[in-house]
């Protein structure tokens, strides 16, 4: 049980994405904003941010402009450009975070019933796709405690039968 | 890498739970079906079968009623009656059945961004309950392919000062 | 994530721990009644029904006559008495039942605060021992919704200098 | 088995918590005379030194000028500020500690018996909140030895029926 | 290192698969042969009698006929029929057989080296779907040695930007 | 679940894996292009940037010039000269980034089966090799989708029996 | 969290050694009396009774006879004869039974003292035997708390040099 | 830290090779003089009762005339006949018995330094194949103390360059 | 399986401890005279050297005295002053130094019998202290070869019963 | 799957030791003439250069001279002198490099069966050292492909009974 995790959410980025969030952070944009700047959605703006998605050229010079950052910046060595792809998946295990930990305990409770729902409802041998998925988080005021609704669309795959 | 896991869907679950699903097979009633029974929703209903949440007696009684299952099977000893509560998690670790490992990969890749969108949309800090949470599997049909909206319905919960 | 553990309270225990809570349930005791019967606490004989504590001789009487189970099933071979030491430790790793995560969640989250304030309020260098300790849990009414109260009472053991 | 952890209390997280660590020594402030100035408990102070809560400004305010720091330098970039969330959870695995391995111990020998109190003792089916949840470590003078009084009061949780 | 796989190739499957495997053996059946018979590919039909693939109601009328199985055996309670869904995923981790083996190290060794190239060659971020996608195995002869010929025929699938 | 691996395709390699890659980027050539130029296949190309294959001088000749990086960066000290053996195999355990993992993924759900066929096939004990492997990555144009074509083609290895 | 070591302390032990250790309660001998019966020190009498080391035919004849177990059970098919060999090591990883972990934690906080100390006393480099070594639990009395004086005597084995 | 594997060397493998270790104890031969009988090396028949080689037809006619075990025995359902495939590679993992872990401590302490001489010696990438390899124990005497020699004799594989 | 441990005794240690091992290489101490001048014993000091134990601030006199380091280097800002505590666990895991490794190879044999006899000879429920424990290693001489006599002097504590 | 290994074959090592491998590389040198001009065997040689052994002064005298490195880097602080002990065991777990991961499923497919024959053809109970153990690769040339052959030679030890 080390330490070496105990920093804040952007303590272990590469360069250009702490740059990103910095200049979030000095601009005082939030997501949503920058999501309307962009055209996109928050969770992948957010998702953006956190190297877990490809932004466009396009995206790059909204980007730029929006948090004052260079463009060369972004788009040259060590940046976002054409030649980076995303490498996904922060970390792999259980995490540790208890927000995000309550997500894989979803998984762990809720995921077998998922599974044999989908089957069910889908009638057929397939899966949810988390490549051609949209996640969004939406707040949803209640008197007794405000809600999170945390929605996956994501398109049904049926396993190829050859 | 062994083969144990290579089973149909209720292999492994207690013989009670095994008795449940057999006879909705024998019944022919879906989840769906037994929901609107029950007067629970469908992934409630599919995390009672298997041994994810807890049944009332009345909820007992109805399965017993429309599965043809008897009662005493139900609430008796290794039962599902009073004495018993649900010991959550099926399995730990990192899943390998690719419908739940979507899932899975949906916390590794979008974790971080639903964690900093719910920390910033409900401008404070705390989690979103996974007790206090319902779950719903939806198909919503399209003719590019039919997708699947999953949702987590959770209270935000604020983290104790004191 | 296989479905191995998706089982009620005590599917895995040995026999004679097995007994004990059949005839629990059969007797409707509660464990603060057996507590009672037993002139121990609550959760002390609650581990002793996980085999995590080691009865006396007494106790096993004591036990066999409230829950009317034969004395020879408990202390016979196979059972809880002279040449029965328990063996400690259910199991190990991280836990994935959720109330007993939040257990360990606690360790994660204030494990470094709890250790640096006992050495500064303890001025030295030692630990709290979960040997000579004793925990309970209350019920603390809160019209804000109950609370738990968990209580860990252990001796203070100074590092030996040598 | 590496060396890398054979650190003291704080030499792996990030500067500005390693710079409020020397700052309470330079300034030979307890926990509780912080506790004391910031109006909050012991742990939950100790908590914020590990990167475990969320300061408001006020008490980053506080903090500048008890410990005679550069308020820029607590919630500016790298600092503590607005948009600094904790990323929860020292580590996790399995402690090598011994003071929190004990910790974690006690989980494995009475995560069992106290989820079976909670369940038995609040009569339904739900969890010990761990967010809603307030923990000390009190000092108990004792002729045998002096003990630690580590208590978690959180909030009972029933699990949602949908 | 325990010794428990060190079994044949179906010995933990269920009886269902087993008993597929024994007749297969007991008839004399090849994988082709099978694949023959059924109009589907021979990799395919090996994923079937590992439970990896989900057969449709007339594909078990023909292993019943042509293995001479009864068709209750293999559509009932505990067999393949209706109510069956594929639980995939044979154990997980690193496999130990050197065969599977072998195909483990191409992922460690070409893993990259594939994202490179498919990134490139597609020219846009997405994955090589695992759920539409069509495996072989060919036999090319060769007077320096015979070689296995391994494809995996994938949809490409690109990433949602939303 | 730390966030370290967040980074570019190339961030973690060593500087003169790192300088091929940007090299690469600066000059805007495809592997294609400098599998062309170096007279090997474009998978190979690729392991040689993850550092996974061992070039020939004249291979690391061809890509200094081509390149445009100083021969002596190629093949000095912390270069990929005479001293150099790859030393294979990114990481180890399981994969996170999505692409990746649908690799393993296929050794998880076909592995067994890809056993099987291939022991029929051949009639005999043995493997295919994955150091006599070539690997291969088509893009198949397809009115319903691109697929991208994976192939291994290894030899197959008897075993020795002595 | 499985519960399924909750056992005492011989229920997982080949049946051969179950007797042995029933047979031993039976008979009300300590390992005390055991090892004088055999000439052998207590502690290894102990590891046989764990299958942990190999007894002679004429230390399983007086088994036979002090503890009233006919010898064909100790010496024939499935007993520890001849044909036997101890499989050492009680399960690996990390120990749960903290009379046990103690032990490991022995190992992670004094390992690398113990190391450094042996590497200057022995003025070399080598290790300490665990095959020739020799283990005892002594008793020693003292009025502030009896004490275990746990001693490993081992040869000092030099590494070769070639 | 569970018992299960405190057991005789053949305990948890499958009856048809428990038959084959059973019978060579009752006809007391020695691995050795099976393989004179086999016209094969010593280890390779230890491999063969262990599950990690396969045998030929007449392999099993000379193992069931030697043994006077029933041929329908060996080449029957749950035998070793041709549609039996050794599942190779007992465990995975880090070994607990000290003979076996002592030869993965010659990985950990001599892989590196064997890999470097290898690339040195063979002046080329490559592995020593594990499958057309074969393995011996020799006994060597010694006035110091006997020695076991044992030699791996595989042959070199160059790495395909394509 | 990295390399990054390759390293020699102290080189992961933090600065305060790499420069107590340099003082004393370069004074050419032995921690038995380090011992001697602290008035402690052996092991304990190279506890103190590998971050293990807690010194006194005589004890960083005398060793700022013996060794020649500046005083304020042990006691100020880094080092092993008042509000330095140790972190004690190196690393945690399963050993691969061989030394340390036959260590833990002692707790995996002879664990299970060191329990059983603490058990028998205490004739309590409790465990072998490793906090109020004192660590000795002598070297016996023998013509056969040198000996390591490694004792752990642990007070007995009793397990509470409440 | 991280990409940090991706690396040369002495990335990660000290300093000292990298300094060993270049000047190695430098000099042209190959372990066969270090290993001559030290009087040691070749792996020896490579394991110094792994810090897997632990050199002679006379072996750092002639090392400085034979490759031109001053003797001060040598042996001084962070050096390989007097103070310098062998941390062996390079990492742990399972390795990765292919040519390191043949050896270790050597263990896996026939460590079993070298136990058998080690306790058969020694007739007792007891191990082979790996620290009183000499270790050489050869290569035999081989019309059908060279053959390495590697050799472990080490002392039988014999388990204690006392």
């Amino acid at each position: 049980m080390d330490t070496k995790s105990a920093t804040g959410p952007f303590a272990n980025l590469p360069p250009v994405l702490q740059l990103l969030h910095e200049a979030k952070a000095a601009q005082r944009k939030t997501f949503a904003e920058l999501a309307e700047a962009l055209g996109k959605a928050e969770i992948w703006v957010a998702a953006l941010f956190y190297g877990q998605a490809k932004p466009s050229p396009q995206d790059l010079q909204t980007l730029s402009s929006v948090l004052q950052v260079p463009l060369i910046k972004l788009r040259g060595i060590g940046g976002l450009g054409k030649e980076w792809w995303p490498y996904r998946g922060l970390g792999g295990g259980i995490p540790t975070d208890p927000l995000i930990y309550r997500l894989y305990e979803g998984v762990l409770v809720y995921g077998h019933p998922i599974k044999a729902v989908i089957h069910e409802k889908f009638n057929g041998d397939g899966i949810m796709s988390m490549i051609d998925c949209r996640v969004s988080v939406e707040k949803k005021e209640d008197p007794k405690g405000d809600r999170v609704v945390l929605t996956f669309d994501g398109k049904f795959l049926p396993y190829a039968v050859w």
